[in-house]
């Protein structure tokens, strides 16, 4: 739980809610960490999360109440909360499919409390809905870094037996690598780590670049896919990966922007301009989005490298994620910490 | 005409040329000056034409000969020239409907001698056709300045009802505002001039804002248009008009780019993620959107501004272009200068 | 109200509905007749209404009473029922923007009691807002005759600039006329009365034919047209319009189709495939759809053609409609009708 | 070689043309037999072709002379002939990437000779190239089975994991599967025959409907697709496929449809407007297409089936397919027949 923005966080006894209306209440067996719990424990960003709250939007659990307007989901079924946790259902945006952009969302683990604890709410509405069969410690990194991933690609408006670049091969990255081959894409994949680059190459991908030893990494990929990439998914929140990645695209390409840093980029217009590209911002996933990409998952066509830890360990998790030492996911098993 | 880059054009006597297989000679009756002519003769960009050449793509005339292969169009017929002059028609982009990213293209009054002179040569499979019975005057404009933000406002990706912000109501700006007009968007229009912006309100605008006197532009465009533009059309090629573009679009909108300074703008990554926004840009446009572009036109729906000048007074055309003191478009009478 | 289908229509006195979670309660001012009442009243359809119920959804008027969860409209506001009365909201169509698919749908005047009465109920969430300052006697036909065209037009995928057919210049054709002109489409209109044609041509219309006269009907709309129309709309319910509209189209062009007669058309399959045809069904409208096409009403872009009946005269109305005698749209005064 | 419609083929010696402009002079070494010779032969199309003419447009061969105007390919290179042989690369549909329907397209087999021959002309503008270390034989069906079904499944809309239904698995519903499979979609396959139905499966089908024995081919697909399939592609050309297929659709889908019977379907309205169905036609591929399409087959996603006969039974070959007794597709070797 965050007492204050900035400070530790620490474990307290709370009250179990009580689910109304449209909630229900589901025990959090696993959830996964994503960049965002930190930039919330932070208070990053313009509008700030209000303490005490608790963090958490990749949650996997049971639903054990529900309220009394509830039909989409019931008691003892599997589903998770996610960050979009609800929106408002009739502005211009959740009317034409892009509840993503309501302005009146709630997001989960921010504006409502989140999968940091053994209980959570989530809105029977919006809540993801885990299919049988999966594993659910896995399921966990699809609801964020999947979901966002998926609809990163999505937006990139590639074909399939088109090349798409995956910049940065971390925790968001290396899901990414699985979706676009998934979806028929050609991947070409861009990271200073060989090791991540190996894991990409383990998943379909079929250009490695690094970035830290390639003399022009851009060049490379351009001429390793015969003209540069149709699509480019940034992952990587740095100022160098923009840049590059708006560089090895093709005549027409796209790139798309899935972090959330607080920063601004250099555009080249001119190369925009005669080049013909675009530059899109995509921030997670729609309902839809969610249940593709979980469908994707549970077909088998996604495996997140995860590793488990405990819940009384986030204070280093979020350390060594800010220094860029985390491989893949975290996933934390709440049952196990929590009882 | 340029003898060395960045020297005062010239007028000389040359040569008249032959045409020879898809090649068509045009005596040339009135052209346009366009901005990209001043980039031309100053060598400003990357990929510098070589002199001597002949600058100017906003030209029309009476084709008095053709090549051997010549089909789609005769002798006596009034056609113009344009930036794209001619492309490959077997890349991927010609095959695809966009030959104005074809690697290979050539540009008028760049790589091809072009429209400031009393004859030119034209690419009978590439030349714009000018419909009967419109003013030729006024045809030169929507040749370059017309196609380009045509072009450009169809990549907002905007529909009629929707809002399209046009940036910079000068010479492509006034033009690009009637044009959202016939395409049934609704207009607001932001300038530093009244003046201009009266002209924008005249064509149909519904907004007029004025950034030079606004505390925050982006905002009021915001508040009058219900929430921000479905799409934005920056024409200005200044550093502000980027940012207050991309302030003023609603969650999911589009700029698009079509002017070329050789600059980078800063591009606000949070705010593009988090409302999925899209910046993009546009060069000229295709044989196809020219004729659509051609077509409004003579249909009555678009009429320049433009201002008569002479042709021996290009090098002071170009320093009023430099210093912004243009207005509307400039055209010039090539049979009463040069007989 | 339908006590039997196939009967003659009854007025009643029925109780007036109280209102309850997002339900609002709503006196009916003013109400649209459409075909689909006939249709409703005589259960021609597959899934057939239970009697008794009170037929119609183009009513407008205001709200009385609101349930406890009504956040969307207030008391006093001016609202309308529609064919759309409700969606599930949590569908893969409801949440992709399509909630005119979902399976759950309720529609108004048919599954729930409609706008022939003085009350109706609406769902809060659902329910078209009719702008400030517009005719309400008008606005009914946009509820249903507007949306729906508007929304067939959408669907025909053309842009601006380009030709589309109006297929019967009737209640539905001649509102289409003005929406495709709104849309900045050029206008063919077919139709077998001259009278009708000339409505189409004074709401711009630039080709007309008249299919009982012409020779042929198509060839001339395709002559007319330079080559055939990008697009159709059919409204006209009889098996001579559709071929017709096919046979008026240009290569890849797309018809779309949104009377629903219980037939079968028959398709030319060599032509759909050697000139890449599209046929779609098309079915009113989103909540979107509905209130971009009353702000394309509000702005003074839509005029629908209506005659005032008597609610006492609907059976009449129904004779009239069921031998094509009806002239653009039928609106009965409830308010005089039934105090 | 037809001398007459409708006559068996007979096997002549004729001139070797001489390639000009951009023609080039192919020896072919393979070609695969097509439904649409058949059509030739026998001039069952509105448009007949002339004879005598040389049959043929799925030939693959070597470039052993070319035109003075050729720059796109060079002797030794190994290309195709395809049934679009060229179009006129200056209409409005040759512009946007739809040369398929380019109304002065000429075709391969049917208005210029064709590959049932040792040598043939190709337009080295609009001729197929065949990518390096691929099997030459099995690249006939891609020239036109492939490309057909390929550009097929494309305009049905649909995206990876959606699911697509083929209909009927012969020559090109078997090479329909695994282009469906690699772009990502999810396959159901219905036929009459167990052993294609199998073959269907063993290329990643997963739902498999026999429509001789199911009781109700379409909601058996509905029920095992979860509502239906996002698209359909018909390639069985008999009137029971079409609605079959259309009662398939999810809410919302598209059914595409490649065949040429000159025939007319049913299509029936009320459930095409309701539940908003598109029907489309789609007529073999662009010079994209077809790159695209050798793309997948020379990555190894495509394998098709194939067995080869001699030229001398082509007559023979084409009593077979008129009774529908061919499986997958035949290819003829005519360095081997020819010499």
């Amino acid at each position: 739980m965050v007492h204050k923005l900035g400070n530790p966080l620490t474990i307290d006894e709370v009250e179990i809610p009580t689910p109304t209306g449209f909630e229900a209440l589901v025990r959090v067996d696993y959830t996964g960490v994503c960049h965002t719990d930190l930039h919330a424990a932070h208070g990053d960003w313009p509008v700030k999360p209000s303490p005490p709250f608790i963090p958490g939007h990749e949650g996997v659990g049971t639903v054990v109440a529900v309220g009394d307007q509830v039909t989409r989901i019931h008691e003892g079924q599997l589903v998770g909360n996610a960050w979009l946790w609800s929106a408002c259902g009739e502005c211009e945006w959740c009317e034409t499919g892009w509840e993503t952009l309501c302005p009146l969302q709630k997001n989960g683990g921010y504006a409502v409390d989140g999968s940091f604890g053994r209980y959570m709410l989530v809105d029977s509405r919006y809540c993801p809905i885990i299919p049988d069969g999966v594993d659910p410690k896995a399921a966990g990194p699809i609801l964020c870094a999947g979901v966002t991933v998926y609809k990163g690609l999505k937006v990139t408006d590639t074909k399939p037996g088109e090349w798409v670049l995956i910049s940065g091969i971390g925790g968001l990255g290396h899901i990414a690598v699985q979706y676009a081959i998934a979806m028929g894409r050609r991947v070409a994949a861009v990271d200073v780590d060989d090791e991540k680059l190996a894991l990409a190459k383990h998943h379909g991908a079929e250009v490695m670049v690094n970035a830290a030893t390639s003399p022009d990494a851009a060049a490379e990929i351009q001429e390793a896919t015969g003209g540069g990439v149709h699509g480019a998914l940034v992952t990587a929140v740095n100022s160098h990966a923009f840049p590059q990645a708006v560089g090895a695209l093709r005549r027409g390409g796209t790139v798309s922007l899935v972090g959330l840093p607080p920063e601004q980029f250099p555009l080249d217009i001119f190369t925009t301009v005669l080049f013909g590209l675009t530059v899109r911002g995509s921030i997670v996933g729609t309902r839809k989005d969610m249940s593709e990409a979980l469908d994707f998952f549970a077909r088998g066509k996604i495996s997140p490298t995860y590793t488990m830890r405990r819940l009384d360990e986030i204070n280093e998790i979020f350390d060594e994620m800010e220094h860029g030492k985390i491989e893949g996911r975290i996933v934390m098993d709440l049952e196990k910490d929590l009882g």
